[in-house]
């Protein structure tokens, strides 16, 4: 096929048509497109943007170029939750055990942390021999038997968008809003599911800042679903500082355990629950003008009687984990230096930056910059101040987790560098919105 | 280095500095740094454009990337004339004879033809024997023995350009006027030149159609000859029809060669002179307010007493060609059928465009449309009507030269599609303008 002339249209402000689509990603992943040209499409369309129509015909073409997840025969809805990523934020370890101890099944093919933010795979691997490689096949019998699987994009799932993702990263066109819609959605789509919840981030440490760009975003994705039969909600959500207290691999673990047991932070809980109430309306769990508190009811619970934790431990045992982590947390990775960062000075907090505190987990081991950093599980932040916060000299503003003392030096800098004393801009709404 | 970061910097409108572009492209010149990554770069240049520094400092890293010609110990100036590319176009055949026959040494540097435009190698190489493959010491004592050298470029030429030129042709990014003057330039510019001409070409079969584009082209280019202390002069010419009457490889030798003798067609002579009063003005050896005339005057001196057709001989024989073609042209390559076109209604020939005509060449195998293709020399057309005139029922409006029937049904078919009846827009006069 002549990509050249594909290019050159989308230069030009030209359209591509839904066979081309599918020809042009088939060949991509399979190899027969070389990687220049898909990188000069992808900066062609970064300035000159993909129609609806483009954007769901290249969707449908990288979900096609792999296989699926068909779990059709099981007798339950199966939902899955989307993050656009932030720091701090381990709703998914909440959600899955949470959600699927309530009937609804729940097949979490998940990412890893990649530039601030974390990453759902690289949390769950600070279980020790907890194993994030299963196959579709493997998935599939442990979501029939448990109603819930935790697992990475495989192989075999949306190949063109795999070897496109990495592209993107290398040739600066990740920030395109129709790339990242197609690229998240070809994924959830390969999931097979009845309902998708988004989590679109707002805020400095959203990969889109801006409301309205995350907005656009999440219509996006919203039409996407709705093309394919698959019911999507998004909530808008605050990332304009960390989520709960622990960043760092580990850390969140452990305030994800903390959190199944009743003991997680508010905002944690909160924005949790706003999630899982929109998995369980999408799932038909919870309808009618009551869903929302039947819905916060039933999940609190769940966390009350301790089925959601004792999902959590089916999970861990079904994929190799030692599930013990859950009674005994220091079975957790730990870090050998923890420093106390005091306040130097009283006054008011304006703003703990997150990108900042994720570049202070990427100083000290615990992030990547590239795909294949390796990353210490150990090392992060317990962050003990939030925006609004009044502080004395002297109070501790945060703990930080280091492999070494170099590390907990590179880490204090990081979050000195993160805080901000002052009139801040107002916090935004745990929840900022959302769109149906 | 981090390519990814000037990747970013420029799709965001930012600028790459002297030292970047330098480190850059001589790694993209020693293959460290992937196409990939240099397509998308190339896309972000297409929509943001470069300064002015940053196409001088492309050009100087391209330039720097490989091996020039070092002619400084010659005595004589050192000019050489380029053209962007049209149908028709064989000024060159005819000036570097004719110029450095009067005292001038031109170390020419050409391309072949690509998309619609011819190519001087491929005119050349229609010549049995010729051999446009010289290195760069082989060109070195042709010119100081003779004056001149046509030759391709060497391999040892901005590699950086060489791989830059074919990855813009698959990801269509070559229509940039910074990528475009720097490819040209840094070419040029390892010429070891003293002075150089441009035939910038204007109208509808020029790479760039509009004029105010040739413009910024051609003063792009006057720049950047500035900047390396190589004085430079653009003439803007028409190429809303094809120059002269021969459109294919070995017709376009045999009309230099009518023109060296003094018999070729008006329009081509007269672009002809133009450019060649530029090469030796800027050669410095015509001067002052006769300049023009001077020159002109001694051309046509050259081409009656006979010595640029002598010269024409020599570097014909210097580079292993049957110089007894000059004599003798039936022993050019000739195309077995030869069909004349006539006109089948009467009226005023409004338009002959030359990009039909150039792809009606390709239709019959005498050009390329990808860079590996090998080129039929013999095809072509004997253009016997231009633009303006009148024509009746029956009259032959050119003659297509072909390798067989089908050749020939296809070359006729181009060349009707290419002639248009009717009242025109106003043709472009031969020289449109000059930039010095």
């Amino acid at each position: 096929m002549m990509v050249r002339t594909l290019i050159e249209r989308k230069r030009n402000g030209g359209d591509i048509a839904p066979l081309e689509w599918r020809e042009l990603m088939a060949q991509y992943g399979a190899g027969a497109v070389p990687d220049y040209q898909m990188a000069a499409l992808a900066m062609a369309i970064y300035f000159r943007g993909l129609t609806r129509e483009e954007t769901g015909a290249l969707t449908e073409a990288m979900l096609r170029s792999g296989d699926r997840l068909d779990l059709s025969h099981l007798d339950r809805p199966r939902v899955d939750k989307h993050s656009t990523g932030g720091v701090g934020d381990k709703t998914s370890l909440l959600l899955a055990p949470l959600i699927s101890a309530l009937g609804v099944a729940v097949p979490m093919m998940s990412g890893r942390g990649l530039g601030h933010t974390g990453g759902t795979l690289d949390k769950l691997e600070s279980i020790p021999g907890f194993r994030t490689g299963l196959t579709l096949a493997e998935a599939t019998r442990q979501i029939e038997r448990l109603g819930c699987a935790m697992l990475g994009q495989t192989a075999e799932v949306a190949p063109a968008d795999r070897r496109l993702y990495a592209l993107r990263d290398a040739t600066a066109t990740v920030e395109s809003i129709p790339l990242i819609a197609a690229s998240i959605m070809s994924k959830k789509l390969a999931e097979g599911l009845t309902g998708l919840v988004l989590d679109v981030k707002v805020g400095s440490g959203a990969f889109m800042p801006e409301l309205s760009k995350a907005q656009e975003l999440a219509r996006t994705m919203i039409a996407l679903g709705a093309d394919h039969g698959c019911p999507t909600v998004a909530v808008l959500t605050a990332m304009d500082r960390p989520l709960g207290r622990a960043c760092g691999n580990a850390l969140e673990v452990r305030e994800s355990i903390l959190g199944l047991r009743g003991e997680g932070p508010d905002d944690l809980m909160e924005v949790t629950f706003a999630l899982g109430a929109d998995m369980l309306r999408v799932a038909g769990v919870v309808q009618g003008v009551n869903a929302e508190a039947d819905a916060r009811t039933m999940m609190q619970q769940a966390i009350d009687n301790g089925t959601a934790l004792t999902q959590l431990r089916r999970i861990i045992e079904a994929q190799s984990g030692n599930a013990r982590v859950i009674d005994d947390m220091s079975l957790l990775p730990a870090a050998p230096v923890v420093r106390e960062v005091k306040a130097t000075e009283a006054g008011t907090i304006a703003e703990v930056a997150p990108r900042a505190i994720g570049h202070g987990i990427i100083a000290m081991g615990g992030g990547r910059t590239k795909v294949e950093d390796t990353v210490d599980p150990a090392v992060g932040y317990e962050l003990l101040v939030a925006p609004g916060a009044r502080v004395d000299a002297g109070d501790v503003l945060a703990l930080v987790h280091a492999r070494d003392k170099e590390g907990a030096a590179r880490g204090e800098e990081a979050l000195r560098g993160a805080i901000r004393y002052g009139e801040g801009p107002e916090a935004l709404p745990l929840v900022v919105g959302r769109i149906g």
